[in-house]
């Protein structure tokens, strides 16, 4: 912990719970320039990985899945992708979780960069990759809690979902505009 | 709860804890397909809101806050913003946080869409609001807790902050990219 103005007391930190998915903890800081100590929670969660799958040109669509999420209970309309894990590459997982999640597979993964889901509360990252001339080449392969609906779209389509909120979870929206950016500036 | 696919159990939900940010839950939907009850996370957390405050034209700056993140557990450029009180409206929300952040103020807010910060696990959403016009009216007022640098940077420099990385908080680019993405087409 080498921030410049908070430091950790390690006597602080206090595990509230734990599960499969995450291990929620208080930690304590103190600020080096009051003095003063704060509590703030923090949720150890795997890190994940967002995968833009692009048919081949000139038609060119993006591989979309509508699944449940639980925290908004509704059907959200998603790109693939799940959960790095640890110690794994994520354009490695991404590749898996789209294949895994769509039977599609294409040409080796662009690097998109790396952000912080939410780094006030989660200790998980977020990296989006884009996987062109992508090909159906299996059947799908869900884990057995998942029930995923795969639909295509075409990708020029891509800004007016984020913008209507067709596509409403921020993290995803974030990763196609991300991808929407690079692309328009090489 | 209306999903097509999945139904809440009622009896199995489970108040795993709670403080003052945010109740922590165990929920279980049963699948109307399989007819098998899934366990999910789900964490209630309040609304948030991104303020994308720029100063005249021509100089257009953008109005940032580098603030210490317990998750990352490192200092984080990100745009101001916080916490919706419960019935709050979100650009209300927003003004208020940034004459609190950084004591600036400007035109009546532009409203971004809303979007889930992140729906398999929280229940949270983010709205980003865009004041332009904002120039300084009077003294930062932070909370306590809160030490917040103020930065001033071009909005020219955006893109670059956030491709590069510079700006690391995955739902502070998301905002950041749909105010460019909406600029752009007007």
């Amino acid at each position: 912990m080498s921030d410049p103005h908070w430091e950790i007391v390690a006597s602080g930190a206090r595990l509230i719970t734990e599960n499969w998915l995450f291990r929620l903890w208080s930690r304590v800081y103190r600020s080096r320039r009051s003095g003063r100590d704060h509590t703030y929670y923090v949720a150890e969660l795997p890190d994940c990985v967002h995968v833009i799958a692009l048919t081949p040109e000139p038609d060119r669509r993006i591989v979309l899945v509508r699944q449940f999420r639980a925290a908004s209970a509704e059907q959200s309309l998603e790109v693939p992708g799940g959960l790095v894990d640890p110690g794994e590459d994520p354009a490695a997982a991404g590749v898996r979780e789209l294949l895994e999640e769509t039977g599609y597979a294409g040409d080796p993964p662009v690097v998109l960069p790396t952000y912080w889901c939410n780094p006030s509360l989660l200790t998980a990252k977020v990296t989006a990759i884009v996987v062109a001339n992508a090909k159906r080449i299996s059947d799908p392969q869900p884990d057995s809690t998942e029930e995923l609906e795969i639909e295509l779209a075409p990708a020029s389509e891509i800004p007016a979902m984020v913008r209507s909120g067709k596509i409403s979870h921020a993290l995803v929206a974030g990763s196609l505009l991300s991808w929407l950016a690079f692309e328009a500036t090489g």
